[in-house]
């Protein structure tokens, strides 16, 4: 049977790889109110699809802000296990708009990759496996297990109507297994299974000083600028010496590596080198006292997404701004809590903030760190279609990124979460060019299907 | 001869304010290329203007940039003196929009004042005295003293083609003195002489890290974020204690006040209480051991007056920003050179930037500070002028701000410079809801009909 499919998933790679550039060519962009029309129609795109391929039930979940698509196939028989598959529609805002080589949602093929928004993270992924759903269906008329398909509008922004959503309607997401390919491999060749991700405490502060911006002739000199002491609150939130966030508190809950975990930590992977490598610095720098991996995986961070005050047109403005804005994105670990995070930080803040300066603070997002275990059926039945497909076994690893449905399901649904993935390191997900191999395309269908193939018999 | 001119203004007042609210219309950004059209737009009007006021020889003097309006009346006689009255027909950027109460170049009246983008800077002020000139010739059908016009367009811009018009054309602008009305008053019925402008030395600095920008999650931790890098550099460049520059060199050359200058100073009418006033400052803050009228007119600054780095659009976006850009005006005082200033800045942050980022230095603008003689006929003839239409004489300033051309005039025609003005501390200048009282207008005419009265006696 996996024959047949993946002979089936190898002629059909352009009509997939076709719908996947007409699914890019929607600027789904959850962030950003102006694309709320866009989400949906992505949405409604994906809902179509999952009927194409097989599915039943097929249908949009509304929320408060973006839609969950949903589809089943549930004829597998009552003792067979289910499987709820979960990716997500929604992308990144594309900016810096100016760096893009091609315009960020023409997908454009270039060396054997789709250059797009959203092409790895997360639209090539989730179709390839769709798509490995499809070859098996088409060709078996059925699957060796039931299969719940629930893609997300909203992971992007930390999804703010997960918790409406699962209220209402966590019945139908019932299963034995949740299984999500959002990753980025260790490289072409070595695949990886993700054991735990990096929560997140994501705020938006806002100094304000004048009532309005100030001519800086006449009155520069006396009054305090508010770009200036955002400048010096920002500087004062690492420790210069060990790179440690100097926020009190703030490691307080932070669980040192258990050993069984410290030897899943591949460091011979991924160091400085490959560090350099793929982002073009000079020089790492991070937290004093732990290696590169453990700093990009689990150890917390604190950075500066985005920060902006006064004049940012061309050439020049002579103004003292009323305001400035900084975008605060802090990754936590286990077992830090983003609710406590976030008091914290505010209270920090508001106790170093000079006394010529007002401070806005909001808190964007929020999401629970998370671990898995790695060492259960479901997802050794990952290892096995991987090494097949790959000739390798995967790497586990700790992902610094976070998804913060996963904490949810462990939640709500108290079962395993195989997080697989068919990206590469160098993808640029979140970034300008953000591109997906061709090959992970094809491989993650390959994947899916051994995958299909492997579960009867370990669940 | 005043009297039938004064009658002559009064009477053509709502012409006058019609003619300018045609000229507020005209959004003649010079910072902004994509304005140049409107810039350009603006000058032919002011030549139309010119010639329909009376004077001759009216006509743009082209620049690599932006054009220098000219026009002239010089029939007086050999023997009587002949002013060159400079203003400028360019605009400061309106950024922050959202801040405007209605749209900045679509001017209106309310509560006495007209509110537009340049209404103060300089287009009301320049045709309040425009208007006295047109009434004395109407009236008189000639000038007392021959008389000079040049409307500038780049003054907004610290004057990128100053040189190269000065180079080609010094010998239009020969004169007896400069006159300039781009000044703030003490309050509606205290009058100033500004005696000195501070200089400027303008730069753009970007700090460059990633090749790209990076998703927050994969890489955080390891890799230095250059907006992070920016507050740390920001946040070095002044003496948290002393609130000095802490650039080495930066003071070098300042000169500490003569007595003559420092007897001027009227911190009586200046100081806390009026700053707070008019900026909504909740607490003044400045360079230890100077007043607060000090700080803002004869001691130097360096304000961040633009900043901007990663995602600045709403929500959230994960990432680590591939660069940070930060604006900074340093404002300066006699002795200090713009060109020196901007050699040491640039040495210092190329010396403290970490090995995590790279520096691309840029200096947007040049103005030399500038010291004028009080005590000369030609501004006597004004004091007589104020004091006639406010009743008042006026208060002699050291400004904050800055006029590029001042010391090049100084330079080029080694002739006295009348520095007076008819705005408010409260106009807005530079800032959203820039506005321009109906009193000034009046009363900016009245005195320059005053003043050319006054000057042949005089000069």
């Amino acid at each position: 049977m996996p024959d047949a499919a993946l002979t089936y998933a190898t002629q059909h790679h352009e009509t997939t790889l076709n719908r996947l550039l007409e699914l890019l060519r929607i600027p789904s962009i959850s962030a950003n109110p102006d694309h709320a029309g866009d989400v949906q129609r992505a949405a409604e795109w994906c809902v179509d699809y999952l009927q194409t391929i097989g599915l039943d039930n097929t249908r949009l979940y509304e929320t408060a802000r973006h839609p969950f698509v949903y589809g089943d196939w549930l004829h597998a028989g009552e003792d067979a296990p289910t499987i709820l598959y979960y990716g997500h529609y929604d992308v990144q805002p594309p900016d810096p708009l100016g760096e893009w080589v091609s315009p960020p949602f023409e997908p454009v093929i270039r060396d054997g990759a789709i250059y797009c928004r959203g092409a790895a993270d997360d639209k090539g992924q989730f179709m390839s496996v769709l798509a490995g759903f499809e070859a098996y269906l088409q060709t078996s008329g059925k699957l060796p297990v039931n299969v719940k398909v629930l893609l997300d509008g909203e992971e992007e922004i930390t999804n703010p109507s997960l918790e409406e959503f699962l209220d209402k309607h966590a019945g139908i997401l019932t299963c034995d297994a949740v299984v999500i390919a959002d990753q980025d491999m260790i490289s072409a060749d070595v695949p990886v299974i993700t054991v735990g991700l990096r929560g997140q405490c994501y705020v938006e502060i806002t100094l304000r000083g004048p009532t309005t911006d100030l001519h800086s002739g006449i009155f520069g000199g006396a009054v305090d600028n508010p770009a200036q002491a955002m400048a010096r609150l920002l500087a004062q939130l690492h420790d210069s010496d060990t790179r440690r966030i100097a926020i009190p508190g703030f490691y307080d809950n932070v669980r040192e590596l258990a050993s069984a975990q410290k030897s899943l930590m591949r460091d011979d992977l991924y160091g400085e080198a490959e560090l350099r490598k793929l982002t073009g610095v000079p020089v790492s720098i991070g937290e004093k006292g732990y290696s590169v991996l453990e700093q990009v995986s689990v150890r917390p961070t604190l950075d500066v997404t985005g920060m902006y005050s006064g004049y940012t047109g061309p050439g020049k403005k002579n103004v003292i701004p009323a305001t400035a804005t900084a975008k605060i994105s802090m990754r936590l670990v286990p077992d830090q809590q983003p609710d406590r995070i976030a008091e914290i930080v505010e209270a920090h803040l508001r106790a170093i903030i000079p006394p010529t300066v007002t401070l806005d603070f909001e808190v964007l997002a929020k999401a629970h760190p998370v671990l898995v275990e790695h060492d259960v059926p479901v997802i050794q039945a990952a290892v096995q279609a991987y090494e097949t497909v790959y000739g390798n076994g995967p790497v586990y690893v700790r992902s610094g990124g976070t998804l913060p449905i996963v904490w949810s399901f462990q939640q709500v649904l108290g079962v395993p979460i195989v997080m697989i993935g068919f990206g590469l390191p160098d993808d640029g997900i979140h970034a300008p060019n953000e591109k997906f191999n061709l090959q992970g395309l094809q491989r993650g269908t390959q994947t899916t299907i051994h995958y299909l193939n492997a579960l009867p018999g370990l669940l």
